[in-house]
């Protein structure tokens, strides 16, 4: 049995436009590096992080909530060491936290043989999860460990389905770099929504759905609407409707905020198409005082992995 | 060509527990009969009407304002002779009026050679679903007319999903002999809904259509849940609550409320467990004052069609 591991954790895409705090998909070429070690001295430690700057007291630190979380259910003998390669920028809206939450345990349970499912990986995450965000959520922890689309149906009891991601389907990320404070994002929300529109949301869901396990992407841009959570958000996201009507204009199947933003995504249909929203995207920015970043990515399907 | 025709229009059930409004699917064994007969004479005339009492006057009638609206259309050098042999009760939440609307433009476009594809039968059928019910939807017409399960997920534009349909999943319906208005069962609705309630509702519907293409009955089972207007609309169907209970105890994957009531629904995986559910619902019923009927169905994905 290994005795160090090294595995590449993916960001990844929650509220997928209709499917806010259900929805979410896995990303490819983004993501953080960790290598956990098994060691002879009990607990988890955190040796080394590169990338950001992070607490090193485990229970400070995402990736050490979760994995000791896993630690005192597993009860192994020894204990483990962390090494955080840092890539995926907190706060931006794919995943940074979950890709941390998830990292950690993933790893752990490859070296103690799989004794986990991925749904119980997913619980240890959570914990991680919850010290970021104060709430125990899944809406990024799926997409990460089970790969593609993820429907998580319910957070108590966890129940997550993966749902069918079609062949061509590519994603483009716009990071504008400024800060939306999570607990903004989430006031700004109303309570109440009207049954009519809820109707319309749930329509798009269960089309959306659909969508992806016929690989119907004329119904995957008729599916990918938000007429809830976006009205509200897209005004902490400077340009949005910028970006959205380039994106769209280019031929993007779909816009809207990644997670609780200021990440933007689209869902596009082949590499071609993919590269002109890019441009499109990258176009509306330049003319602002705002730094970005844009990068395309298939979508994934794998979820984290062991890498040499 | 064929100069009459006779068909067979399917009962069906709308709002299927977390679908409100966009899911539906279509029962097998109950449905009205009409027999449709091109004519030199123009126009479109009602000759003959069994089983309930309906009006004569195409104007004034479900099945003659839908063939009217295709009539209109098509403009055919003659006109169509409509006899109506009624089998589904008006009001009792099993599409009686859809199956009316269904049937006529069904058989007229079969006598004309097929010149329209199902969603137009739809838009046409829409027009005559609208006298009976004040406005105009899809959520009967469209099992009935695609058959198995389907999801409209918009009405302007037309815009229908078939799902599909697991291969051993039959319905049990109960229909409690009592009179619920269409008005009354809208006006106790409220206008809005907690969002977090909403986001409940359309994770169920997302998972409910991944169970539906995966045939996956426990997932069916979790999924058939309609937090939003069951708790509203049960109140008007006496005895509810015992129903649902005895369904569930007896094994139905799920119980609701269909279309708008009185008639209740349930799902279950075979033959022998739908047995089983029925009985178990009859022996609630036949404990009260009210009259009611029974029975069970294998999900029809045929739709519509043409019989001897």
């Amino acid at each position: 049995m290994k005795n160090e591991i090294r595995i590449f954790s993916p960001a990844t895409v929650a509220n997928v436009a209709c499917g806010f705090d259900v929805l979410g998909f896995c990303l490819d070429n983004k993501g953080d590096e960790m290598v956990v070690r098994i060691t002879k001295e009990k607990g988890i430690k955190i040796t080394h992080i590169e990338g950001f700057e992070l607490p090193y007291e485990a229970k400070e630190n995402v990736a050490g909530v979760s994995a000791l979380a896993m630690y005192e259910h597993a009860k192994p003998d020894g204990g483990f060491e962390i090494e955080i390669y840092k890539h995926i920028k907190p706060g931006s809206g794919i995943g940074s936290s979950a890709a941390s939450a998830v990292g950690s345990v993933f790893a752990m349970n490859e070296l103690l043989g799989r004794p986990y499912n991925k749904t119980q990986l997913t619980y240890f995450a959570m914990k991680g999860e919850a010290l970021a965000s104060k709430s125990e959520h899944a809406d990024n922890l799926a997409p990460a460990i089970f790969g593609g689309f993820t429907l998580v149906k319910s957070t108590l009891p966890l129940d997550i389905l993966q749902i069918p991601t079609p062949l061509d389907l590519y994603a483009t990320i716009i990071h504008p770099q400024i800060e939306i404070k999570t607990s903004e994002a989430r006031e700004i929300l109303p309570k109440k929504v009207l049954l009519k529109d809820a109707i319309t949301q749930w329509a798009n869901v269960g089309s959306l759905v659909h969508a992806l396990h016929t690989s119907d992407y004329k119904l995957i841009h008729r599916s990918l609407q938000d007429i809830i959570v976006e009205p509200y958000r897209k005004q902490l996201i400077p340009h949005f409707d910028d970006v959205k009507f380039a994106a769209m204009e280019a031929g993007a199947l779909g816009c809207a905020i990644s997670g609780s933003g200021p990440s933007i995504f689209t869902l596009n249909k082949g590499m071609e198409v993919t590269k002109n929203v890019k441009e499109a995207i990258e176009f509306i920015y330049s003319k602002t005082n705002i730094d970005f970043e844009v990068h395309n990515s298939k979508i994934n399907t794998q979820g984290i992995k062991i890498i040499n």
